[in-house]
């Protein structure tokens, strides 16, 4: 029988986790069961929600100080029986009214396997992706665009072709553009596919950059079909700001064959709470994945926006952990200087973003120079190389790490 | 200059209220501002945010214990040039990566004329379902289907026709009751057509049965509009795991020209810290009549699932207030049985819902005699009478009340 299982971190002031669990199993499912008639049992047994494990938290997993209270994981496997196969419906299944009682976040989520083939994970993943930039064998290097609120197309081709000459291998939109009249999202796509292939003609390095796709939900795919027929090459998208499920869509659509960058804005609305909401693991990490981002951004445990070191982990494990589902790359995000290049390779390995804002922009020597300052870093610490003897060779990163540490 | 102004409970471990507010209002815009050269800052200025006010938290509106932290309300406004009038680009202004940074709870927002008259609000509002109903002088009733997971159609038809025989004016399917081969979402509202018509025709008591509208988000529209046409006369959406944009959309296709009810399902992952995410008042009320919801249920302040009291009564002021937008009914659910009656007039007034699930399908007399009870009590505490006055003349409220208090 086809099922998710779902892991709950609970505090309950009545200290009765059975019972709880129990609650959670029925009320989630068939409502009641052992005052059922023996028929009516017989026949909602596959149905039926089911109480898996119950484990009290460690002090580690509890949520601070807990007085009388007590803290348990509870895992309840509900049957695909009972829902149907999309994100929407699984979600308000083991999450809906259960979000609303108390204190309690779902941690975790595991799909069998005949309940995960019916969804299409990552169009591209870190394969495909790394087949069309021709790189196989570092982190990719991602940048921003700085400041562009308010601001006109000129400034915007000049920041990406910096960016794009200084090595820059993906350069994303600000989440917070949407189409405006200075800047607006076709003139974005073409001035975009005109910088980046001058930039390809002169260098030979491709750059793919990530539009941000915004508007009305139901506009989203023809203007994203549009963007792919005007060449743009990778979707951001603030899909916190829409729905799980859209995404989806976006990355089954036939037409609309180029990667997606999922970004977190919002998200921490429901993950920052150690008590209640989603964990980062399984928002960021799961569901994205199963939806179908192929990049995932999320705050770094590095920056003055930061994220728990272990959760970030989390999601780097859920997105690229063995799975018929394709890997997603995993986007530490905030706060990266190309000190931080050592750090993030052990911490996020080779199958990982470095993506700086602030860390490219704001280089004595420009974006360019910024950019260069972070390969440089990767091709050495890549090589076994140390920072130091990267910045012997590198001008550029000297500079950055005299500014930076 | 349209904007949008947001105001932020903060909890500062630096406790510099000014500069994080400023912090906001910046890095949410333009970005930077004191260093930029004069001509920048002149074509920036309509695209900068502004710190309205900066106010120290009272005890009663911080959370918990404080410690070195300070708390604050902070209210920053935002040009609407800097984003499309959506609602997803309006949520990613205001709360987007600000909701990974730190302990911030978005508590209200305020759109300005311009900017609200660019969302439809509800379609139909209080008064069009008071007229569809001919019900104008009390709360309406409204039920709930029980166990139905698992159940066929005979099951479906007998509740509602219990229900409707009972005298309740709104049905709502179970919310996670999805489409399923048992219960086909067609099938449900064909035959609750055929039932809710007889029963009209037997009584002069019209009913109407929300369905639950699931599925992909992309389907919605078509499957809205085919409800529609097989004579379906509301929709129960649970819009937390859709997103608030589609919600708008259904609300403003002219071919769903039936009124539609928000459920809170996963609500409470984004609601329920009083440290982070965001609040009742905004979340269930201003953004989901502004989304288009006719009904919204949250949990009410008596169950078990419970939400306390001041933000039940938020929800219901900002679903009912004065504004273009028609007004919403609130219907404060769970753990309502007809003892309430008077507190929940007292608290919701006459232009709420009562719903009850358990306090009309529990009664002794079955369902038709739970409705009755609460209508009974309804048309006395209208008429200014107590519950010993009803139920000295209601045998199906004697025996609620013997039951439930």
């Amino acid at each position: 029988m086809s099922k998710i299982t779902a892991t709950y971190l609970v505090h309950d002031a009545k200290g009765n986790l059975e019972k709880k669990a129990e609650s959670i199993a029925l009320g989630l499912t068939v409502g009641s069961w052992t005052d059922l008639p023996a028929v009516d049992q017989e026949q909602l047994k596959k149905h039926k929600g089911e109480v898996v494990s119950i484990q009290e938290a460690s002090p580690h997993q509890a949520a601070g100080y807990l007085g009388d209270r007590k803290a348990g994981l509870i895992k309840i496997a509900y049957p695909s029986a009972n829902f149907s196969a999309d994100i929407p419906a699984i979600l308000t299944t083991i999450f809906g009214k259960l979000s609303l009682d108390g204190e309690v976040k779902l941690v975790d989520i595991e799909l069998d396997e005949s309940l995960e083939a019916q969804f299409p994970g990552p169009q591209f993943g870190i394969d495909s992706i790394r087949n069309k930039l021709g790189v196989h064998d570092r982190p990719l290097l991602m940048s921003i665009f700085k400041g562009m609120i308010g601001r006109g197309t000129d400034l915007f081709e000049e920041q990406l072709r910096a960016q794009a000459a200084g090595g820059v291998d993906l350069v994303k939109d600000d989440e917070i553009l949407f189409d405006n009249p200075l800047t607006p999202f076709e003139e974005r796509i073409r001035r975009g596919v005109k910088v980046l292939n001058e930039e390809y003609e002169r260098s030979g390095h491709r750059t793919l950059y990530a539009v941000n796709l915004s508007g009305r939900t139901f506009d989203l795919k023809e203007k994203a079909r549009k963007a792919v027929s005007l060449g743009a090459n990778a979707l951001l998208f603030n899909v916190f700001a829409y729905g799980l499920d859209t995404l989806q869509s976006l990355a089954e659509d036939p037409y609309i064959d180029v990667p997606i960058m999922a970004h977190p804005a919002v998200s921490g609305a429901l993950t920052a709470s150690p008590l209640y909401g989603i964990s980062n693991q399984v928002l960021l990490g799961k569901l994205l994945r199963l939806a179908g981002a192929d990049f995932v951004l999320f705050p770094s445990p590095y920056g003055s926006v930061a994220m728990e070191k272990q959760e970030t982990l989390a999601i780097r494990d859920a997105l690229t952990s063995d799975s018929r589902l394709r890997r997603a790359f995993p986007v530490p995000s905030a706060g990266i200087h190309p000190g931080l290049v050592p750090q993030l390779i052990e911490d996020f390995g080779k199958n990982s973003i470095i993506n700086a804002g602030g860390g490219i922009h704001g280089h004595p020597g420009g974006a360019a120079a910024g950019a260069k300052a972070f390969r440089d870093a990767i091709t050495e610490v890549q090589a076994g190389g140390t920072l130091e003897d990267a910045a012997a060779k590198s001008a550029e990163l000297e500079k950055a790490l005299a500014l930076w540490g």
